[in-house]
């Protein structure tokens, strides 16, 4: 984005004036054919750019810039959100498939304030954001008649690294492997891939780094072998796959794709999972490869009698999952686990449970949780969070309500990452900490700790 | 109860007359110190005996006898169902704690027609409740006030034996199973049994009968052999244990509630699950015994190019269910299955997927589910269910929006059994048939194509 701001004086444009914003010539007019539906409303504007700018509804506290501090400020300085119907975003739809070949962006719209019927502040400038958002038009904005503005916050990708307590010494490294993962799978979704392929690429990239407790990494159960879940869905079919239990492959979060695509069933567990990796022509990996020094340390540590390995699952290291939103508003999750530290052989735990480990519907949005698996499993976690975004709720309010329900019914600690169809993401968790990233408009979001929020572009290097 | 009627005239009761009903000496009073409280409701009295009643909210168009559609009859007459708050209902539960040692049922309150403002005409002779009730109070009514009568409509048990198509030949000994096993069940309850206890005694009966999908009679797999998935979930505390793709146990659902009793995990699946069983000393059976002839010829016959094992799994025989609650309120599910014919070798369907296979809770209900697995799992059925009775529908309504969503959304057929912590019970499917049978009052309900409702005393033989 320009650094310049262009922004005229306010003027006014004739209700009447329909013209498309097609071409460069046109730059200054604008279709407002269907204003007069939208009188008294604002489609939000989240600026864009290197300045730190968050999606409203992703993390608290985020530490912003003074720049970004201002936008938010004037996000939060109008009337109440209004939810608009079908009968009003039709005509937006409509415009917006007239002048861009990307799919509409699901808009979210703000009274705005009295002074501002015919132009709006712009945060640079503090002039009106006219000729600034045409200039945006171009790349990400929707602007129908003067005041009517909406972005397209569409693809994101969110990701975690697992919900617990994350020893200093291991803290930038797993928070550097989230932000990596979330821009690889950002690079999936710029380049056209489905919100499938970018949540199978970041979680594979997790599985592959051996600071998180799935893939290389996994921890150990009981005997000291690796056993590991993984699950995959699909918002747009609710179509799934997942495996539980099974050993020796080196991405489980692939093999639960496989289950997916190639066969009419949505689990396969243990051997039966084995040998259809080997139909599949997936390579068995020594079970070495994916043991690391750390993952054998705590396991001989938690052989002690007096060792509690719930409470040890909760720290270290941890599930890891992401969520996506393709261009095209297709929603998907992936979520993979070595499971429970020092676990029984056999120990299922929420991962590859549809519902809990992971859910994900094109209508509502989706979910991948972390943390302790027979709690998530009990109230059903990520379904939970999502009939509350079904009952209103936005993501970071269901994935909160979803979260206490469980700290409060069954004491259960953990952490999600959610996203709407909208493109509205959150990365929220009870558990002391939890390693997260998301990408949006070329903005990557990450944090650690309750509460902290930092941005950079997407494109740096970590 | 007594056939003949002891009812008087109307007469007028003083609204401070406040006296218990603990003794013989005080029939024909009435305590009624709240009473000002619920003028103009009515607790409905659901009548009972051996003429064929049923709970309001279970199955539709039952074959009623005369007397039962009187009552029935006279149970719509009134205004609509009214939901009372608990500033109403504290009074009325105070009360009965004072005459009962029983937990106080949850009413059900209508509006009494205004000509039975003091008295509300009996079924049997027209004249009113007044002695007849007195009579029931000792044994499962509730009467605060002259007017307001509530049923204690635990405890209750209602358990399927699979939904599809369940050829003529063998759909007498179908429903002889699911009675038998309903009356098994129910006959633990009338014992002070558990619901857990009834749900794992009504399902174990159920395993153990060939004509079922679990147990002795599952289906096999691609390969020839059983493997069984089966849960169990305990509503007080949302505890639950489940296994998956477990051989060689004669009863699954038994294991499952090891799992929940005797481990921190909620799933344990394939020869982790096989090693529980062995460690907690439950006898390993020869796999020969679980397989009929009927399994294995449909085996062979699904091994054909063209079979289609998902249309087989809907037919002939199914997973079998049930959910049931105690007289204390609490709440259980349970679920066993030997999955679907032909499926690959650790294929994991439903079942063992808290929320999708059985979900029991006991502020909201629990749901037992049958049907095609994979469909259930996409859409979380058992949960869902409860989603909607979360949100006011009736245990009926809740159950078939949530077949009709998995129908229309996935394509998928199935079935489930449904109660809520007042007892209420339905026995819903979307499939042609579903075996099924319920038991509350003493009274046996039974069905198996759509519509139809049967009942019985629950004290004679099948």
């Amino acid at each position: 984005m320009k650094e310049t701001c262009y922004c005229p004086q306010p003027r006014d444009v004739p209700a009447t004036d329909s013209q498309s914003l097609d071409s460069s010539e046109r730059e200054g007019e604008a279709e407002s054919e269907q204003s007069s539906l939208f009188s008294g409303l604002l489609l939000l504007l989240l600026p864009l750019g290197g300045d730190g700018t968050v999606n409203g509804t992703a993390a608290p506290q985020a530490r912003t810039s003074s720049v970004r501090r201002r936008a938010l400020s004037f996000e939060n300085g109008g009337s109440p959100d209004v939810h608009i119907g079908s009968s009003l975003l039709s005509p937006i739809v409509a415009s917006w498939r007239r002048t861009s070949h990307l799919p509409p962006p699901a808009p979210r719209i703000f009274h705005p304030p009295s002074s501002c019927m015919s132009a709006v502040p712009c945060f640079k400038c503090q002039s009106c954001y006219h000729h600034h958002l045409q200039d945006l038009c171009r790349k990400q904005l929707l602007l129908i008649g003067e005041n009517h503005i909406s972005i397209a916050m569409l693809p994101v990708i969110a990701v975690h690294g697992g919900a617990g307590h994350i020893p200093k010494e291991r803290a930038e490294v797993s928070c550097a492997g989230v932000r990596e993962a979330a821009r690889g799978g950002y690079s999936v979704l710029r380049a056209g891939g489905s919100a499938m392929d970018a949540v199978v690429e970041a979680v594979t990239m997790l599985e592959n780094n051996p600071s998180y407790n799935a893939g290389r990494g996994s921890v150990l159960n009981v005997k000291g072998e690796v056993e590991m879940d993984a699950i995959v869905m699909d918002g747009r079919t609710l179509a799934s796959g997942a495996v539980s239990a099974v050993r020796r492959v080196a991405n489980p979060v692939q093999l639960a794709r496989m289950v997916m695509d190639k066969t009419n069933h949505l689990c396969l567990t243990a051997e039966g999972a084995s040998q259809f990796a080997r139909a599949m022509g997936i390579p068995e990996v020594p079970e070495e490869s994916l043991i690391t020094d750390y993952a054998r340390m705590r396991w001989k540590k938690n052989l002690a009698p007096d060792a509690n390995p719930v409470e040890c699952q909760m720290g270290k290291m941890g599930t890891v999952g992401a969520v996506a939103v393709d261009a095209e508003g297709n929603i998907a999750c992936a979520t993979s686990t070595g499971g429970m530290i020092n676990k029984m052989e056999g120990r299922v735990g929420d991962t590859p449970c549809i519902g809990c480990g992971g859910y994900a519907d094109n209508k509502v949005g989706a979910v991948s949780p972390t943390g302790h698996g027979e709690a998530i499993m009990k109230v059903v976690l990520s379904r939970l969070i999502l009939f509350h975004m079904e009952q209103g709720k936005s993501a970071e309010e269901a994935s909160d309500l979803g979260l206490a329900y469980m700290k409060e019914r069954v004491q259960g600690l953990g952490g999600v990452v959610t996203v709407d169809p909208k493109g509205n993401w959150a990365a929220r968790f009870s558990s002391l900490q939890m390693a997260w990233a998301a990408v949006q408009n070329e903005q990557l979001h990450y944090g650690l700790y309750i509460g902290e929020h930092f941005t950079e572009s997407a494109c740096e290097p970590s």
